[in-house]
């Protein structure tokens, strides 16, 4: 039984190659993502044992996305439906000036309609220890709204932890619905992740990273506030102490997943033993291996994050 | 101004290469296709001045299906829409006895809002010579069959020769609902392109193919009906003649977009001046080397179809 | 808990495009191959509950077969090894007169020293209905000579059915070689799978293929014995009956691994309650189907294969 | 009607993957590039009218540029020949210290013979504003110094502005050759590009930049003249006063077509009525777009090129 | 030192892959075709030491060339030149009834100036044994029907065996230049290989196979002629008798280079002491192989070439 | 006759594309690579003869390593092998933090086996100016440490110049291991390559680069000892004089290879009579364009390196 679960949407994601436009390439990379199957694959590839829960079409297209986040040993648990489409997205990768493009094609995902009694959640969440999703469900729709905070209730009643990272998308709602929603679920929520660009437009909150993440907490209740700040490393105010993570210096194929791959690390770390500001640096050592890897999932290994953990890595080991 | 007007959508074609699966592939080739825009493509190659009008999504994926379009020399005129998809659709090709395996994600699309005005009508049918539309096209939406009857209604009144493929598709409507919508149009429609299976299933008539097609042409008030049957040939009824076309042999890489090289075909040559009985075989000779060609698109040369016509074919030229 | 269990070997396979060749292809495919992987994955997309046994280098390799074996829903069982290497083969294939080239290169391969200690083989069996195996395990070494018929005769004593084809390898061991160590085998197994060409070089059988089966069995004291013969089809000996099923046509664009496609489906259908005859049906549709896949994989679906029974595949359907 | 025409060779761009070689590749990206072409594809995708002159060989090759540009939205106006070659070049980008290396094969490229006679001049040029083309047209024959000569007149006297770009080619001629043709040329240009490297060794000009472009512009007459210094950016004398653009930072993929880029933002903002330093802004910003993609072609979008002015750049938009 | 020499253009080929055509396709496989660099590496494959004389100009594109040829183990000597280009083709295969599209850019190949002084003619004809070339080469300039004449001339005094392939390319030059050029240049030819079609159409000669091949050889002068007729399989005159080999049946992926190979191992088991009739089967068994594989040049070894002859292959050997 | 001879092992490589990892990609880069054979393709490349030789399994795999080292230039001598593997790397580069992995799967392979008396020593030896071998090959069996003290002594004997690279690779053996059967093999070592790195842990050797070098050169007996450093340039003692050479910037595609690179160009300036000090800056030169060519192979032109050396690189020269 997995002791990490995790509740959202996988996309399909298409992307051309580097220096190639959507616009003239004959040529997709075909890949599957999204935050909650994201932090799965991270995590079970680190140790844990994880199960990722989800709604997809009954078609070669959902049976896709299961393969790809299976193939890494994760269970799934999956609501298959006749209904609905299979979330998609398009990714150009554009270097300075030109920046990341993305064009998100994710209306009407069959994830939209999942209700909690889709799943088998009583023999799920009783064997359990961490929960986690993120705020792009229940931005999806308002029926994920409910489910998400039906789930984080009943992880929270079974006693388990429950992670919760903002993730914030513009295109899916303004940052005033996010906030009333979002604060809906926070009582629910023990370890709270928030980008501080998020921290600041969606939450309204500004000052030090340190001030905000301890003030994220203190209001909210929280066990944990992690403030993620890119390059600039994280935050983490757990009431006993505000703890800072450096990032690891990384060249950077893709950035999509990296803060996925923190998280996974986060809680892959924890659920093994790991204090705090251990599971910060593997966290932070996770998202760096990450960004040197296609796509967004975290294949990782155990070694290697050590590696980057002890800096013994970029040598050429032969 | 162009001569021939096609009005529909065109979806993003998403393949995996022979032999791969869509669950396990991991580059997909990307391409345009939708039957109104394979037309407008195969005429124009073959000489005729074309011009598809669509509705997109002003995205880089609407952009990149006129791209394709117009790279082949077809004018466009198209509504651009902040809402609605670019309609998709994932193909495999699986040689026998697995067969070809299509999933339509094609809700939504930005054309199901489409309507006249949006449009230069006025300039477009004063100068043109034909107008073609499908049966996919009302299918799509109750605003798409109004669209459609009006376009169709107006081509009529302004002396165009209007072409219709029925074009049925299960997974879009029933066949009661197909024969509904569809025999309301007829009235506007001078040639009328059946596959012999949609006469059945849609239109049901049974018998020869050649009475099957004079009957049509006679009940619905046509000026032709062409009754297409893949291997078999094509046969036409013109009110003086039934005429019979087969097919050319052709070793078939992709099968998908053949009936639309055929309308295009045809079209092209009956604008260029030829009889019916030239023009169908400008037709099968079209869609014959359609065959030979990866992706929806017939692209041809005015040599390759006449070279078809002579037989000269298949040998090495140099 | 797996119903079926296999234990073998798997390979990495490398292999050209079509066209291409060992000496100068720049790109080679990458996938995973092994009888027992393969049985194992072509029987858990059909519905069964598979687990397959293996040992393997402790290495991204390593690692990289059991992902594509898992990845398709398959249990994996795994000793991980610090010795041994990953077997790899390369394959060419050349259309006639050129024919199909493998270049095995499977020395000291992990699996070679793997013993049924390494494996929680109590709570296996406890809980299986079916153990698979081929003949190409005890090829390999001395110790997997025992370790097959350990893993056998704990199959029969727990009351599981026991499946074994005889898959001849002359590159592993002579057909003397083969046929001494196979009788020792032959008392544990159940249903025996055997080519036409084996059950005459290996096992010195010859007359009809009705006859070669049911003497086979009763020689053998087997429930079943299936004679394959490619395109010819399959004859089964139950005792009560030889029964003829004949092969599905199916345009061939990778043979390599259709037989172990024919047992997966067997052996799926069976454990799902069908009759033998019946069995044998699916049997040899999933092998048509796999011929138009590449790889060795049997990436099939339980509807293709109920459509390939019912004859109503090859059109295409949209 | 077009309001930029553009007069220039188009070649056929072959190039092996980044870190491959000639000698070595196994497959070639296939692209097409000219100046010409490349600055009425940059224009057109900046929202500018405009239409390219050329004259290809009446051939699949020929076909195949003019669909890589027309598929931009390109008009094209070609004179299709049955003597001369399509021009083709490979380029090799290496990175330091190896560097790009290019080889030209445009020996007898059909544009060798191109004179004004073969184009619709008359109707074009009434209705155009602008007139590009570039040093590398009159170097590749004495006929074409002729009809570059002849156009460049032409569309002075029709009171186009006409646009020049000195394009410097050792492989064509030598300074003295290309300074003794170009000045003959210079009294018909109103904006005369030329890079600094140009400057020195075919206009024989030394001095600060901004002394340069100044002295050029007196001495030739000209309207403005634009002097391009790569990473350190243009300065431009308009006789009333010199301005400076510098250029915007960019992760160069692809240099090639990076000057080309620029001239066609220009005249694009210039067309649509900018004034001179908001067009070199333009015009800065599309060459730092356009130095992120692949091949010559500017595949670039007013909201991109908008978007880098504004600095708001890559940054994931999502 | 070799003792078979080969003298004559080769070419940089380009192709899109199958379906694809030039005017879509982003990527072309890039390979080095000509008939005399094809028959040199179809020979030194089989075993002959293969030498192929040939000038080319001094860049990576003929270093590529030489590159591709060496590594199939053939000498190389080159006159490496200044001017001149290597010429190209593209190859469009179509299937039917499309066909095999080739279009031809060598124009001013490097290689139509050559002379006999620009290579060690003195110490290669010392040690040869035989010498080919083919109708291709005299075709490309008068230079090179001086530089053929005088090569054969050479090899005849020397006591080569000179063979020579008509290969006549009616894009190079007219019927009757060929057969005025090509009867001068028969007295020094032993062996004349020339198909069915090109003895009809250029040497005017009608009647069976064998009367054709045997009025052809005892015309000229000849030793042998071998009269080549596709599938239909090849026909040999010797003076004393008149042989026929069928072809052997091949599932062709790439027709183009068939000759060449056919040649390649008529002479390499010529050279190796086999008499005619056993020289015909391994020429016919080495053409049905290169069918085979994709690109002009015959990638075969002894061992398969062998296998054809005796009907051993297209089993899996494993 | 080549001048230089070397001996050693050549493997297969297989790598994934960048960003894509050996668990996960469905395509590898398939290459040839080995210190011996890398060194003599680099110092072929740039003009000198080279030879190399080696055991290698007769199979289409042992014929593709040929293959790519003889298409640049390099004579072969290889003693072809029934039995022994092809050994075999897998290579992912990946960046900061996660460094490039490197698995090796060279066991058994059939160089192992070799001794001198498989290659005709005598005739190679008479005509050579110089020997290379590297540390892997003893490391590889105690047979081949005996073939390779045979092998330097005679190149010793017969007065050529012996180069030895230690190339310590910590999976073959100990540092004590290499310690002692190096410093038996160094009397007949001329000039000894070692990277600082296995100067300090195989030799023990510490202190400034210079001394070291002087140090290992008078206790060893060598004519000239270089230190390599990587990006810190190498030191070269030669007796009368420590010279420094600074390596040159370069972006890095790919680093493997750039020992080997550095070797062959040091060589073929010694061979082409350059003194020790313009050999290192060739040396170094090549080293440099190699770390922007993907592959282990220096796939270099003399002309490159020399503009190298004259920094008049990175310009595009068109």
């Amino acid at each position: 039984m997995a002791s990490l679960l995790t509740f959202g949407e996988t996309m399909l994601r298409l992307s051309p190659q580097a220096g190639e436009r959507i616009e003239t390439a004959r040529e997709l990379a075909f890949r599957t993502a999204g935050a909650e199957s994201n932090v799965a694959v991270a995590a079970a590839r680190l140790g844990a044992d994880a199960c990722w829960l989800s709604k997809l079409p009954d078609s070669a297209l959902g049976r896709r996305a299961v393969r790809d986040v299976a193939a890494h040993g994760v269970e799934t648990e999956i609501s298959w439906s006749d209904d609905g489409r299979m979330g998609t997205y398009y990714i150009e990768r554009g270097g300075d000036p030109r920046g990341t493009t993305v064009i998100y094609d994710r209306e009407d995902a069959a994830v939209r309609t999942a209700t909690p009694e889709e799943f088998p959640v009583e023999d799920l969440f009783a064997a359990a220890a961490a929960f986690y999703t993120s705020g792009i469900t229940p931005a999806l729709s308002p029926r994920l709204r409910e489910t998400t905070a039906a789930l984080l209730r009943r992880a929270n009643d079974e006693g388990l932890t429950t992670y919760f990272d903002v993730n914030y998308r513009e295109k899916l709602w303004s940052p005033a619905e996010a906030r009333e929603t979002l604060t809906d679920l926070f009582p629910h929520v023990d370890v709270l992740v928030v980008a501080r660009r998020d921290a600041e437009r969606v939450l309204n909150r500004s000052g030090t990273a340190a001030s905000v993440a301890e003030e994220l907490r203190r209001d909210g209740g929280h066990e944990t506030v992690i403030l993620t700040r890119g390059a600039e490393g994280a935050v983490a105010a757990t009431g006993e102490a505000v703890l800072e993570q450096p990032a690891f210096e990384a060249d950077t194929l893709d950035p999509i997943g990296t803060g996925d791959a923190f998280v996974g690390g986060y809680v892959a770390a924890r659920l093994d033993g790991s204090a705090v500001d251990d599971a910060l640096e593997t966290a932070a050592a996770t998202a760096a291996v990450k960004r040197t890897i296609d796509g967004d999932l975290a294949v990782v290994t155990p070694e290697e994050v050590a590696s980057v953990r002890a800096e013994r890595a970029s040598e050429i080991d032969r």
